[in-house]
């Protein structure tokens, strides 16, 4: 049973005068603990990560890179077939882009959450995971990376000792393996039943599955999206169960110190 | 009279399978003390950029991020009309990425030079100039500004305490103002005579105008083109003739350093 | 006074999952006589172009391309500053782009629009209007060129003989001068007071002025824009009032027919 | 046993102020038949479209749109991976971009060949041939489709009745199976010896595998890249050699018509 996690969410995935989701970033901003900023390749421009990285500072969440596909048409959700040299190079340019936003407001760079395909695409390629991992271990060996509770970046992070956080997906179905039932479109969700689903994955480590069955498992942060329609109604019910509850939600750094050996 | 000279060079200011100029990267930065890497949005990408990074690294030279505006169809050479907190945040973006990849390689950032027409108009422009240091002096104090003897950049980071070099432009013409008589196409350079227009530039302070003039000149580093046809004899050239004449070239750190009060 | 004239909206200004404006682009077409794609230099990607060509066609709605400067972070409101000979490349590349999406649907192109900052710096720009009609003398002599009602285009076209209509900007305030006062925010607009402010200027050739004046206007076709809060209840307007006063609404190509000589 | 031939090869495949090869479009467009333009995504950008379209007008030489996948930075030779409806929008863009070229110029689109990575995932991908050949039967079916000999683009081409041109690769080796057998560097190349491998394939219909064997290939067309070191050269090669023994070089849309049967 947990008494603290971290509670994370896409941030500033809009483009130039586009925004995304109905869900205003300064509101949200107010209910996580961890903020994962999009970073130009797939949405994000240098302006909103600015205007992201303030608020982020001024509410006291952990700032995450998260980095994408360069592909602003497809949202980062195409896979590109490139090697795996190649996008970690194009993972650090936008890990350090946003780093340097950090730096001119005063706040360190948290953690690293690959975007939609990428992050899909890290989950299941070793080689890739490996690679990057590997990459943190001379760029930045506190740089907390945040992945899929069951994935090859899991296991390559913590092979190699690199701090890693492990998600549980509030908004999206879990199949009998443990792993997400992926969808383009989501929507519909009550946020009581959302919010019930989190307090048990923290209390009981389990989750109920689409095909009726219930399976274990281990996290230490939260995640719901932006984009998922009425994200602020359930930001906020999953906040307020959990705190009301005796879980106090935290940036991930904390949340990993609290997470049992 | 000099005893100790800066010598920087722009690089990686290829783009993706393409390359530019007649020189290779690895090539010129054997004879450099400072390189300027292009930053992604006028030339240059991750995988350019760190490439120049190991190289900057392998050879002890001063590294710098080379940000412009974002318009690789137009090499950086077209002016964008837009806020000053836009290019800023352009800029920071730009110097974020590049400083990831020094993380990589375990070299420190040591300097941001502006490229092409963002140079020229951060050169004239008041208010951007002021924007861009007021900002540096938040995110790095310490990160050298490259710019015009004469340049509005210059007195705003003289003015805020920011530490700045002023170039000398080995491979440009110069008016009786001082000003740069700015080519597209460049070419048609006897090395030997560049080299002698950078000796005296260093010994007497001073070099000859288009109109048959003789002007004064204060700079702590010496620039030639990475893209100027011949580069290389160039860069050969100016190293040969400044060290057999006891003027050690080394990075700007230092360079600004060994400046008179 | 005026028994028919044309009534242009832009449309497809999103871009990959990104939407503007309040109003679906579908319920729109019903309304208008002529739309203005966005061409993927400022907004628009080729999915959106197809599907605002499939809506052009099924409503009978006269085809235009909306070409703008090649920046999407600024949606085409940043001028660039480069030659003639680029920006007419630069369009013609974006209007057969979409020209091609209408031999697909079997609808031809019918006119040209400039978008934001180009077609701002066309309406001043002597030098690139000519340079734009000249090209369109050779690469379509039948497409009609939209442009406001006093400006270089305009006269550009007249002199070159090409197709040419003057809009009249619904959901823009007039100076003394003819000029529109731009604003980057607009809105808090009151449909019906909009088609009254159309309705006089179709039956009079007169729009009242922000300083109190009153003025003449030249135009065959009248624009509101899709990114206008409550764009929808204005195209409403407009149209209900104009048809209900014997105004018929007809794309471009037949409103310039019916132009007195 | 022929005695014309199409000889095609890919042109304006730099970028901005960057090119590509070591052979100036001019020269080798005096050499060759039909031309393949890069139409902006992977290369090419509207001015060199223009000057590669002026180019093809003036030598009398085919015109053909060269479309890639977005992807300048891996010059279309990374798949990304996307719907048919996607990428077969991503192609009419630049068919027509490349299209209103020729309308300014006077000279008719003759031909639509993909690009790289896109090249090959139609060859082998059934749905998205079909699909794009199914597009063009609306948008033009007169374009003729230039393909590998055994793909599924031929197939659907074929099929459904839109005019398709084989391809024998002179720069390229071939397997048993009669694939080519791709190599991102290529190199070393004698022009006489490819010059001797096309004649024997436009004579006897055969060609020579890497593994010592011997295939039969049918083709219309014969292609050498303008990247491939030597490629001036290679081209002269091939012309003079096929000239000399009588076989006519001769663009497309007449190689097709001199097809057998």
């Amino acid at each position: 049973m947990k008494t603290t996690v971290d509670l994370n969410c896409d941030m500033g995935e809009g483009f130039g005068h586009w925004r995304y989701g109905d869900a205003p970033d300064a509101a949200l901003m107010a209910l996580i603990s961890s903020a994962n900023v999009a970073t130009g390749y797939h949405a994000g421009d240098p302006n909103l990560m600015n205007e992201a990285v303030a608020l982020a500072k001024a509410h006291g969440v952990g700032l995450g890179a998260h980095p994408g596909y360069k592909d602003l048409q497809g949202f980062g959700r195409r896979m590109i077939r490139c090697s795996d040299a190649e996008l970690v190079n194009d993972i650090l340019y936008q890990t350090g882009a946003l780093r340097e936003f950090g730096r001119r407001h005063g706040i360190a760079l948290q953690h690293l959450k690959l975007h939609g395909a990428l992050y899909m695409e890290a989950a299941t390629n070793a080689s890739l995971s490996r690679h990057l991992i590997e990459t943190l271990r001379a760029s930045d060996p506190d740089l907390i990376v945040f992945c899929m509770h069951i994935s090859e970046t899991f296991t390559a992070a913590r092979e190699a000792g690199q701090p890693v956080i492990r998600e549980f997906f509030a908004d999206r179905d879990y199949d009998d393996s443990g792993a997400i039932v992926f969808a383009r479109k989501v929507g519909g969700f009550d946020p009581d039943a959302i919010a019930a689903k989190c307090l048990r994955a923290c209390r009981e480590g389990r989750v109920a599955t689409v095909s009726g069955g219930d399976i274990a498992i281990d996290f230490e942060s939260i995640c719901f999206h932006s984009d998922t329609p009425g994200a602020l109604a359930i930001g906020q019910a999953i906040r307020k169960t959990l705190t009301d509850n005796g879980i106090t939600i935290a940036p991930a750094a904390r949340a990993l110190e609290s997470r049992p050996g």
